[in-house]
């Protein structure tokens, strides 16, 4: 199978904005687009298009397409729907090669007017060879093009691609994604896939070098058999995360308002994803979470899990949690326990079983010591160490703030001198007084290698579907997507 | 039944600290119980004791208690656990009513020599009368009493009481719940509960005036059927919320290390904490969640909800979340749809199906509309409004802000417009980008009364537990838990 070659959505040289005015008393779209590909630093030329004339941020605006004296490769259009088929027919003259129709009002709608529109404005652009991306959608986000729908999220580049059938939720994910200091290499946010789809896109993504993990938010496909295909390919070139939504007959339902897509049964779904080696994940935050572990954490050789922390409270939880999730806390071994029990001193306040709680937290030598000691059980295929903030219960918060910097530098010396996977969890994240020392502390493990989850059920369950993962692949292993992951 | 009366442990006149000293070299529990106490305004008396004598912060240190001129009413043990038997004998000539033990390596150790220890001092405190809370934990957190183990935490005194037999998650929670505006009267850290355990405990929060809600968070019990009678007495009285862990059969042996609890069948506790009407949570979070409906959302009368909100994505997503957690999303009537489209204009980007997506936001009366005419739905119970930041796609963190500002002031403006009981959801919490706005929004929305939960499945399966509640105190209603809920 040659697949399409759609680089050129995502570096045209130029680009016109058809509703870009600098009308700012209402919500203007195509002035949001402008400022965000302004702000971007989108290198090509810009050309905002409005009936009205005149100039915005410092651009001329075009009365109409052509009007305009230079070749334009792409256009944006958020202009209302009933001008999208005079737009197409104006385009159709400037030799332009895609349009991305942020316009919604479409087969999306109930009314059949729009069904009809998305009819037409397809019939025009196959006669003369413009690819659509949406209608109603946010279009393009690839960095190193210039291109965005959002003046906020990174300019880094970044191994990860994402196909969304929702821009609300492609920029959620993006936003996520950063704080996490994970970057994209191509996002597009598809809406109703009236020309180009997901199946178009997912093939397209397969060969792109820039993409190493593909990401899909996806409410229903328009070609079954043909996207299940696409779907084997890629997940045996690289890593594949799937959150397919509209699981619910309601969902279903809500899907179909959305972009007009067919749903199918989550039983079958989840059938076929688990078959062809693609990741499922129930959330955005999971499939963030999956992708963490996918770029950072070296593969474990199994389920079985040593976690390592602060807090019995929270060593019944994780315990809880992580065989819920479907992964093994294995028993340590007597002469492991009698090791820890020499390394710690004293029993009292700890637990030398699988979790192990350390309950106080005594300085780098000794934490190396102790999980040097639970790394050499021969039932162990990875470590998880738990930081809790809000579970050191008798400390203020300034001493919270020492014994934690000294935890999280103790946990950075760990690097290269534990030979297992290392996972780390900062857990109670979300309370007010701890969330500073959260994020420094989730910036200096992250910039140290680690991969970081944000609560222990999501750790178990992202952990859980990773390991999973590096077991499918290990009897799938193909040359190329073994490098994907660590 | 006549409960035992444990007032005397929440407002001692005087209260002594074994183990209190002035050395800061290594950490020392006595003296964080004393920087506690003395940052939380305890208005009685405190005598730190330390066999080197000498003073600490500003107070005497006496060598024994036995040396103290006045009445101790309670003692707070941070030494080690050999030198308790000798504490408490000498605690019995001083007519001492109570001692906390924060002393560990008692019965959930390993080692023999800790299970002897515990009956020691248990059969030393029977015969002077005295009652143990401990050993093992944090001890008492009571604001009407000055008490506390923490500094951090709040001075406010509010309805929420809470036994736990973990001082970490006790403290995590307390942190979750003050920074949602959740106050409690009582929380007691139990620990191993070698006296008064999780029974004695639960009877008298039952009787207790200031207490309109108790949870839980439990690992096992000791009587299992006075246990379940109290269980049962209590969630006809007031509110109960349970948080049982312990279900894997790891985490069953995780929970026996850390406080000696039997941990019992996960099924067996599902099946009796339904039977009895108490409210099981699977999250610390989660039981937040449950007591923020309890105390600001009027109960609705059954499980249909309509979903109002920004974002095609997001909408799907609370749709599937909602069905999965048992929540019904009843279909909106032909007329409403209709007067749906007549206020919001154009359906182009919206969707007037359940959930709504009403796609851009124009100012608080338009709002007031859409959310009026939904409510006139027969079929439906109760309204959930979404705010979704992260969905916002296509602007600006500045446009973002201003906007979130609009939608959060109208939503407030709902406030006595709106008969049936709304629910609010602040998702896509946890980015840095919109984490200050989101703290606003929420401080806003819930000075205003509303129940405010942090993401989409959150509120869905706290939701459908508080109605749940509901439905079972219709049936079983007594005089006194009617006023519990509102």
């Amino acid at each position: 199978m040659h697949n399409m070659n759609l680089d050129f959505l995502f570096h045209p040289r130029s680009i016109a904005i058809a509703g870009a005015s600098a009308t700012e008393n209402k919500f203007n779209a195509g002035l949001k687009f402008l400022e965000g590909l302004l702000a971007f630093g989108y290198r090509g030329k810009i050309y905002p298009i409005s009936p009205g004339g005149g100039e915005v941020m410092g651009l001329k605006i075009y009365k109409n397409i052509k009007d305009i004296p230079g070749q334009v490769d792409y256009i944006i259009s958020a202009i209302p729907a009933q001008y999208t088929p005079q737009l197409v027919a104006d385009a159709s003259c400037k030799g332009v090669k895609a349009i991305h129709f942020f316009t919604s009002g479409f087969s999306e709608i109930e009314s059949q007017e729009g069904e009809k529109l998305q009819k037409e404005i397809i019939k025009l652009t196959r006669r003369s060879g413009i690819r659509i991306i949406g209608p109603n959608c946010l279009g393009i986000y690839c960095p190193a093009g210039g291109m965005t729908f959002n003046p906020d999220i990174s300019k880094q580049s970044g191994p990860v691609g994402m196909i969304s059938q929702s821009g609300g939720n492609a920029a959620h994910c993006i936003h996520e994604a950063n704080s996490r200091g994970i970057y994209f290499s191509k996002v597009i946010s598809m809406g109703n896939g009236a020309d180009l789809n997901e199946s178009d896109l997912l093939e397209y993504l397969i060969d792109d070098p820039d993409t190493k993990i593909i990401t899909a938010y996806i409410e229903g496909v328009r070609e079954g058999p043909r996207f299940l295909k696409a779907l084997k390919t890629a997940a045996r070139v690289k890593p594949v995360i799937i959150f397919k939504v509209g699981n619910s007959e309601v969902g279903a339902e809500a899907a179909a308002s959305h972009t007009t897509a067919m749903a199918g049964s989550s039983r079958i779904w989840e059938g076929l994803l688990k078959q062809v080696g693609a990741i499922q994940v129930n959330s955005i935050e999971e499939m963030v979470d999956v992708t963490a572990a996918l770029l950072h954490m070296p593969a474990p050789a199994g389920k079985n899990a040593a976690v390592i922390g602060i807090g019995g409270g929270a060593s019944v939880i994780a315990a809880d949690e992580f065989i819920h999730a479907g992964l093994e806390l294995p028993r340590l071994s007597l002469k492991v326990r009698q090791g820890l029990l020499g390394i710690q001193g004293s029993e009292a306040g700890r637990i030398f079983k699988n979790p192990v709680d350390v309950n106080n937290f005594e300085g780098p030598e000794k934490f190396l010591l102790t999980v040097k000691a639970i790394e050499a059980c021969d039932n162990v295929d990875f470590l998880v160490i738990q930081v809790a903030y809000d579970h050191f219960g008798l400390i203020s918060a300034s001493d919270k703030e020492f014994l934690t910097s000294v935890y999280i530098y103790s946990i950075v010396q760990l690097k290269d001198k534990v030979d297992k996977p290392i996972a780390i969890i900062l857990h109670s994240f979300s309370s007010h007084a701890t969330r500073k020392l959260a994020e420094e502390s989730y910036n200096k493990l992250s910039e140290a290698g680690f991969t970081v989850f944000l609560s222990i059920p999501r750790a178990a369950v992202a952990l859980s579907k990773y390991i999973d993962y590096c077991k499918w692949l290990k009897s799938h292993r193909t040359g190329t997507n073994k490098k994907a992951i660590k």
